[in-house]
């Protein structure tokens, strides 16, 4: 299993007129997920894109289980499953105490400010490895 | 090609500091031409819901080769590839002027109000079948 | 009454679990009508902002007198109320039918890249002048 | 100054491509700001709903003072400037380290689910109360 994890609370914004919260609303809390994932590594995406290495998503893919709801307290796991040469490819589960909700997979790349693949930093590829 | 399209244009609410479309903007986007492709074949999903048929999305996934930005008129075009017992299958695109930007795979269920799974009601499966 | 306005269909993404239009929502959809209303005097926003004039947000407030749902069909009124040195101060309404849903007043400011105050450009001006 | 507050960071998600937080996105921080400050209270808004008494947002306004950016550490505070028979003042900063960034004023009515007003349950007054 993951060996990171944040804990979110669900609030109105999140939910559709559905009752649960909206399919999209996940890849919000999934960034969270791999933002604060790096940073307990010591890699600050928002700082390395200043630096000139960008992380776009280039693909998504998510089951939806079970749905969460209004107020419901969900805990948000990421590991990453590989990282290749400008790639790294993330594992993300969203659990409702032991119920699954979300199971993700996103693959970033790494880019420069033109947007074209570049290496990932040797001192982010090392740091995540520590994972 | 996909025989439905609807046209958008990219405003500044679907960006980000990145100075891109959010990677989770186009999931509204594409929901939006799910619903204009099922409403062109004279099923409204808004109204079905209240009949007691619901379609949350059960997977989704989704590759971005190319960013929309700011200011961006995009063409979001819908097709079946196919529909089960109670499963609906989605292919999009989206595109801007002749580059693809997007291709997107979405699985919806249906499910009764107890979010059980249902049979697709038969009026939805046969005017989606003249797709 | 407001000379220009954009029609707009509320989806999936725009609703929360009260079954209505979220109430941050619909500052996505005032943005779009004043985009809009700009673009029809000739003034095109996104590409200002490339040339040093960005106008962020200063004030806003806004009155609910009855709530949009999923697949309704609103009009969005834009209009100047004025304009400063370095600012406009938009109205606007959005209505269903007859029925006003929303009265909001925003308040752009022009500043520069550092995000400092400075004049409106004179052939922005001028154009928003025409209203 | 508010005697509550909560703690958030700004995401991606939150940014817009001018680099800054989206101004509708401080709408949904100030509803969880709201939100907990009511729980704090002993007053869990997601579950009064399904009791009857549903508070929708029908005036807000806000000042934006100074932007937040992409992986910045806001806090939200919360207090109560008034309640009526079916009305609820709130007034909200949000604050960065000492530089106040946001004022809003929130006012929520209090309805049945027919969403016609309603006095606030007296529990839910006598709690808020003690604020």
């Amino acid at each position: 299993m993951a060996d990171h994890y944040i804990d979110k609370k669900m609030y109105y914004h999140d939910t559709d007129a559905g009752g649960v919260v909206y399919y999209a609303r996940y890849l919000e809390h999934l960034e969270e997920g791999r933002f604060e994932f790096c940073l307990s590594k010591g890699v600050n995406i928002a700082e390395s894109a200043k630096e000139g290495a960008i992380f776009p998503v280039v693909h998504f893919e998510i089951d939806y289980k079970s749905p969460a709801r209004y107020g419901d307290q969900v805990r948000i796991f990421t590991s990453i499953e590989k990282t290749g040469f400008s790639s790294i490819h993330f594992l993300q589960e969203i659990k409702k105490g032991d119920m699954a909700l979300i199971k993700a997979k996103t693959v970033l790349a790494c880019v420069n400010e033109a947007l074209k693949p570049r290496a990932i930093p040797d001192k982010i590829k090392q740091a995540l490895k520590k994972a």
